[in-house]
């Protein structure tokens, strides 16, 4: 690796699903940077660290990012908020600092703030219900969306450097405004995973009382089960930071939803369903 | 096999996925049981021909019941309702008439009517968003459980005897009320159905205004729209047949959801997150 390639340093904050999939994504194809994992929890540290996909780790926020070119915030978003202010007196100019957060307005606010300059919010749309280290794998992020969200909605030179080093790791990146992909994520993600959840936990009581209801759970029913069961840890920022886009949808299909109901469902389903087939048409699959 | 063994002729009646799927698992575990397909497409019968699935096929329903042990209608629900009735006159004494439909109870009306003492409704809780014979796989049903619904919940003689045969295809057998049946599979599949449905056709149509929903839909979200191209005319009837069932946990639903919304979503949603994973519990994944 070139002397003026970057970046020759990363700091990853949060060694779970995402941090450690991005850090095992990272090693793999540029075994020549160095990769220092911050984490509070010092056993997914040691894990990271065992199986190599950290040259080494620290429990300490300013040790770990100190002369790093590039800074992941790969925590849940309140953890992103908590850190975000510590980080300005920590890093070398010309540091980027980025994150993983689900959600990108809140967060992009704050580092106008306390990052000028040095802040790119990211959000890889990619993730698994499952958590931790131990789910992490290199392969996670291959060939999906990697959403990045300066202000502007477009790519100045910090973000154009940032994208041409993650798109190396087999990503596509997308650049729009915080306020766009918090707008757009609501519907394609968040409220999946509310239904997901509100359906799980109606399922829950009904097979407490009955547990045949378990039984009778066709494929398609439990592909959409599995999201469900979601750690609310991860989720609950989420909600607290993009409710005001998330509760106009819910109401919207509360309504829809109402609407079908009174006389003849079948048939006012009809046109859902023709809709919802051409969707997969314009999906390609 | 045996002279005593039953059956030795099977009619099949409908080759889509289901039929189909059923038609192969029996061939593959009996290969002595003469297995005759009825289909109104030429189409499906030749396809089932000559990968070896049925011994003969006929477009006429009274030829290929004539002389069978055991019939099975494995039309979409409408389609069942119409060759009940003809049935009579077509079977031999003894011989044991089944279905696969989605729905139980209104089958089960009209057998008891035109079909008494010949019976037994069944539905294989397995399937895909795919139709057709091309869709159909040996082992479809392999490991899940198929329901049998005698008028009683309990299986006499007759519900005894289907259910042992089907057992050897390698699932497990399940015997309730044709309405407790309708009851369930309302909330673990017609809803989830129809909610994938009203999703899809959501984002079919944001996706005209903008693309780029397209692009940020995560793997959870995608599983979930794996269903919500499944065809209409199968789903028309199981709404049709079971909308008294369905409509009200739409409506508990649209009302749950709406009592999310006002303020703290986040915190509101905590106990259905925290419900939703005992059902991970429970169902011991």
């Amino acid at each position: 690796m070139g002397k003026d390639q970057w970046p020759h340093r990363v700091a990853i904050v949060g060694l779970g699903l995402i941090g450690g999939s991005l850090a095992l994504a990272i090693r793999r194809a540029h075994p020549g940077i160095e990769l220092v994992g911050v984490d509070c929890d010092e056993d997914a540290l040691a894990k990271a660290l065992k199986c190599g996909a950290i040259a080494w780790g620290t429990q300490r926020l300013e040790e770990g990012v100190a002369r790093a070119q590039l800074v992941v915030l790969a925590t849940p978003v309140s953890a992103i908020l908590e850190l975000l202010p510590r980080l300005y007196p920590l890093i070398a100019e010309g540091t980027i600092v980025t994150d993983t957060g689900s959600t990108k307005r809140r967060i992009f606010e704050l580092a106008e703030r306390v990052l000028p300059q040095s802040f790119i919010g990211g959000h890889p749309m990619a993730g698994s219900e499952r958590r931790g280290f131990e789910a992490a794998r290199a392969d996670l992020f291959e060939g999906t969306v990697y959403v990045l969200t300066p202000g502007s909605g477009r790519p100045d030179g910090l973000a154009r450097r940032l994208a041409n080093f993650l798109e190396t790791l087999g990503v596509r990146t997308l650049f729009m405004t915080p306020e766009r992909h918090d707008r757009i994520v609501a519907f394609t993600s968040h409220l999946p995973q509310l239904l997901s959840i509100m359906l799980g936990s109606q399922l829950s009581r009904k097979a407490e009382g009955d547990p045949t209801y378990l039984e009778l759970i066709a494929g398609g029913t439990s592909d959409w089960l599995r999201i469900a069961s979601s750690p609310y840890e991860i989720w609950r920022d989420v909600f607290v930071t993009n409710a005001d886009e998330v509760e106009p949808l819910i109401r919207e299909l509360a309504q829809g939803l109402e609407a079908l109901c009174g006389s003849r469902l079948a048939e006012r389903l009809e046109v859902e369903f023709r809709r919802a087939r051409q969707l997969r048409t314009r999906l390609g699959r």
